[in-house]
């Protein structure tokens, strides 16, 4: 049987986690606006992951913090994600979020971005408490680079020149400065060496940036059931991520005109998707976003030289490459 | 002629105004996504009356505050009404903001809740260059209640049992909440004294409700020329504000008849919203909130007593009169 380090974590840290939860379920209940409640029950509950509130509470333990106040930041960095996610899904019109309904579509709108906003700013206020402005300056950073990369996300959108860069851009955006900010801060609260905080960051970043490009190689390789994300999604909302891109630079003028057509005029018919997949996995398009996952996957571990050893930082080890082993 | 203190307040704090407004447009700017500059230039440059960052100013000023940073909270309270604005005009379907087209119409849905989301984070890592953890707490805790009373709102809408209780939890936290924390952390990051302090943010909060329910009234009262926003917004989206409260309390069943087929059912036509005004100005309703809006405005006054005499306290005392006289 393989082993699953994101189990082992879970139950190492169990006690933590639940008393996140704890802590999630008090504070985005309002008083004043009970409905508040329904809508955010339906997101956190939905059996997400938990990824990032996990990397706060193993980097707060394996720097060894005492205190109670790692429990905020998992709290903070859960709250931020979700509040992206409810933007998101005004934005996106995806279908499906975790497998269920999009709160968009069981709601709307209107619910979808006040509520995201009350998340947001219940995070703050949890930061606030923990009364570290280090904190606060790594979070609110954190903050302003997700929403400023899901705009450059936006502008670039149905264009067939977004560069390999750019993309990188995107995605360490949207995605790996939540997963940096996630480490970081409970490094920050341990009171940590600068050298290890940096790490924690460089780790957090890193195996940010694996995971979404494993999710971007999912939305063509991966299987429907194994993904609360429907498989094609990307396609479907004519997102350039890697595959496409590495597909564009062989310059192969027959799939670019595959590509124009279904991406930039966004004429797609039912056997499209497959093609795009078949495309794909011929050119070595797949492959090579494979690669670029593994490769970050391993920076992330490199890191993990420069924080103290133990069971703990065995098991993020072990992480960075259960991260990855869904490409393999 | 008339005497107007908020030109006068505009013209004692040029300066500081015109810091405020060189900072705001280098912080609204993002390399990575120099579509924000468009999209935040069109509604902050707007010929917004700019009110809330010069109460901050002019409570900084109050206290006696030698440094830089009120600078930096006039740019954040500006910004968080702004992201604001923008939010809402992915909810409200509003035709008109300020007077322009609203940015959900000249750009979407996707642009106005990310960009307002960007404008947020810009706010929040503003606050943590202050340094103080005081700003911090008032203006996170203003943040949450300002959504939390959107939702609230929202959850209210078109539903003729409202009370002058919740209409009034609605305006405190959706507009005064900002005021009140606008005036209180000028007072902090002067170093104020603690009942000082307390006297800007009850000034701020009471002024902020005067405001709100002058703008209330002004949607029924108001000729459309004088306004940037439309007379007849809040009828036209069936939003039970104070004049409508007033008019359902007097119990008359034919003028219920009316506000349940023009707000419940929906049913309106193009003589209604005439009737509307008719119903109001008949039954006193207008003239009973134009009172309200005159008691806070005097609650307002009364806590300047508490604050340093002088001619930035005779100003905001006048200011208090001001922003009623255009119900008079």
């Amino acid at each position: 049987m393989e082993t699953n380090p994101f189990n082992d974590l879970h139950e190492i840290l169990s006690g933590d986690m639940e008393t996140v939860d704890s802590l999630i379920n008090k504070r985005m209940f309002s008083e004043q606006a009970p409905v508040i409640h329904e809508l955010t029950n339906h997101l956190i509950n939905a059996g997400g992951k938990r990824l990032r509130p996990l990397l706060t509470l193993a980097s707060a333990n394996l720097c060894n913090y005492k205190g109670n106040y790692h429990i905020h930041l998992a709290a903070v960095v859960e709250f931020i994600h979700t509040a992206t996610l409810l933007h998101d899904d005004v934005i996106d019109e995806s279908l499906q979020r975790r497998g269920r309904p999009t709160a968009n579509l069981l709601w709307d709108n209107k619910s979808s971005v006040l509520v995201g906003d009350y998340l947001f700013s219940r995070a703050f206020q949890l930061m606030v408490e923990t009364g570290s402005l280090k904190v606060l300056k790594s979070l609110s950073d954190a903050s302003a680079e997700i929403s400023e990369s899901e705009v450059l996300q936006m502008s670039l959108a149905r264009n067939l020149k977004v560069t390999n860069r750019q993309y990188m851009q995107v995605i360490r955006g949207k995605t790996a400065t939540l997963f940096a900010s996630a480490c970081e801060v409970g490094g920050i609260i341990a009171d940590a060496k600068a050298s290890e905080i940096n790490a924690l960051r460089y780790f957090g970043e890193a195996i940010g940036i694996s995971f979404q490009i494993v999710d971007d190689f999912l939305d063509y390789a991966g299987l429907k059931l194994n993904l609360g994300k429907n498989v094609g999604d990307d396609f479907r909302e004519r997102k350039i991520t890697l595959p496409v891109i590495k597909s564009l630079e062989t310059k192969n003028s027959k799939t670019h005109e595959f590509w124009k057509r279904t991406f930039v005029t966004g004429k797609q018919n039912k056997y499209d998707f497959d093609k795009a997949r078949e495309i794909l996995e011929t050119d070595g398009s797949l492959d090579k976003t494979r690669q670029e996952a593994i490769k970050w996957a391993k920076k992330a571990k490199l890191q993990l030289q420069y924080l103290p050893n133990g069971d703990m930082n065995n098991l993020l080890s072990d992480l960075t490459q259960f991260v990855v082993s869904r490409v393999r």
